[in-house]
């Protein structure tokens, strides 16, 4: 893929307003998230005023983690807005798997084809499952098993598909890239898959949305990286992630990305592709 | 009792997964202490999903800080469930002493019979005042004062009842410790005891509810005075207090949990204590 | 004005019960501001009990972030009852330029006359726009743009207006401060503005509004100085941002605080002021 750091200079240039519906436990630090980029984040969730905020947004996320029919329908007339506009919006179904409720909202937004959908892997196949095109849910799924649904939910919506893991996973539905950056204390502090999807819309604002989406996993797994290395535990973890994420430079991301083009197709051989090599 | 220590190890293995319907203060802090200390944590309190996800956890623990009717439905729904599933779950009535709202809604939740319930002084005497069984509310009881509205309590709801102060005091009506583990830090700290109540949750899988309890007393005290070893004030300590509840090993418990049995009956002489010994 | 230090040790001695009704993003770190400035929080705003509550506290923060119709109603409600009681409130418009459900809500809230309204220019701009006493929004607007809008809306609510930048201005129609502490740090971090809402209700219980909010704003950027000098980014600045509040003496805002007394008028020439000069 191209320089990914001239991602993160140009959406910095744009500093992008991005609306989000998020769930209650994300929403402090995803406004920090988002600050630290360089974007400005609004957390605005009333349908009284929804529509007509996300007519002012340059991107949007809706994230169901602490939804209810209120917020779901929120979500739903802020993401009409944006197709109406043209412009970026990011689905993250958090635990779609688990009840009905999230399934009936799940199934609502994606049929209103979002710009990108990321999850954990077993979300994206419970969501691929959703529309029959892939098998049920396992709780603790791999990346790996994850692809061939991110491809067919790709491809059903018409958008991007990001599979968050130890290697996360992009794809359009024909061509895709694996992510290698991050670190295992990621996913010892809640929200960071939350936090992300704010930064991948405003990654998308202008760009096209596989590049970008590869572009905002790769700068937040080095941040990520970067904090680690300071931090003593989960706790000390998330001052020094916001640090990393303010502190990152276009050449940084450059020198630090491991981005690699994806063999796509069902029979995906991982434990082939041999040392990790950075493709910036 | 028994190793304090162990019901650390036992928990970590178990991994619960811990339901919270909690105020919308506590949130991210709650599920961030939960899986520092080894926890899976979920927020969810919509009605339309809270019951059925209420099946799929190991524990729940309710809080009443923010809630609306709305919410206290929520709670009553899923605390129904851990009832049906004989599971146990941890009830907060904060500031219950302060409005007719919270004491109606902390009736209806005492009449499930909570497995834990846990508050401060002020709130323990007022709890148990709804059921006519002890006096009145005062701003700032101490421990001791409300020691005997918590056995009264606890022989009420069948159940254990926590009182959060300098000395905590754990009951279930008959037998009783005394846990000497914190630091006047924590109180400098906004929904230190929210967070808690999700740990005593993930304590109380598979264990019996007094002696989880204070191992899950001892263990977070003794992470606050960790903490407050490395802090420079009130902001310094929260990091400083994830990383501590992470780092924490059973041995660590074990050596430093100040847990004592406690006298019972009306009239506690706890100058008469004289030194704190370390019962583990 | 009068030395601002005698300000925070009134605030500390009385510790007062402070009512906050804000927006998601806010209610941790606000809580936890106001803690570590010495004050006592609560976050109440479900309609049953939000009167009932309000009528405990001895000051009052309504901030409408987050708001949607059922919220806007409770702040109106609490708001009422400081009335009643003669006791301060402070009103945040937060984003009121953006939407017409914020615009009305807002309007109901300015007819209920808030002892302190703070905002950025923008806000204050719009705010004033509202009542067709001054011009309508520009997004990065300065302070010095908005000091006439503020004096009219201080005039109109028979109250005091502060508007936050990089050198804050207070007025209460009539006479004005400048507050030059701060650190460009704390507009990298997100709810810096909300939280100061609550240092100011508590800074007005038993003072003189004009007079209070100036030292709760040089008190509050003071701390953002310290915090800055420790900071390597706006993730570590947080901690440290909580630690300096609690850590400053009234002996330490004496010196500290650069509040000097506003020129008034529709011409307020600021580059002429030269340095800036501590007047405490």
């Amino acid at each position: 893929m191209e320089n990914p750091g001239s991602h993160l200079a140009r959406m910095r240039e744009t500093a992008p307003l991005v609306h989000n519906i998020t769930n209650f436990v994300a929403m402090n630090v995803m406004a920090n998230v988002l600050l630290a980029v360089g974007a400005s984040p609004a957390m605005v969730h009333a349908r009284e005023e929804v529509g007509e905020f996300a007519g002012l947004a340059q991107a949007l996320s809706v994230n169901i983690g602490t939804a209810d029919p209120d917020w779901g329908a929120a979500m739903e007339d802020a993401a009409s807005v944006m197709n109406a506009n043209a412009r970026p919006w990011v689905f993250d179904p958090v635990g779609v798997g688990a009840t009905r409720f999230r399934q009936d909202l799940s199934r609502r937004l994606l049929a209103l084809r979002p710009t990108v959908v990321r999850g954990n892997a077993s979300e994206i196949l419970a969501l691929a499952g959703l529309s029959g095109k892939a098998r049920g849910v396992d709780a603790g799924d791999s990346v790996e098993a994850a692809m061939e649904a991110a491809q067919a939910l790709a491809r059903e919506t018409g958008g991007v598909v990001a599979v968050s893991g130890p290697e996360d996973y992009v794809t359009d539905g024909a061509r895709g890239y694996r992510i290698a950056n991050g670190h295992p204390l990621m996913a010892r502090v809640t929200v960071m898959g939350c936090s992300l999807n704010g930064v991948i819309a405003a990654y998308c604002v202008g760009a096209g949305p596989l590049e970008a989406t590869a572009a905002a996993l790769a700068s937040y797994g080095l941040a990520g990286e970067v904090a680690a290395r300071a931090a003593g535990g989960p706790g000390s973890f998330q001052p020094a992630f916001l640090d990393a994420l303010a502190a990152q430079t276009p050449e940084a991301l450059d020198a630090g990305a491991r981005v690699r083009v994806a063999s796509e197709g069902a029979q995906v051989s991982v434990a082939s592709e041999g040392a990790r090599t950075s493709v910036t």
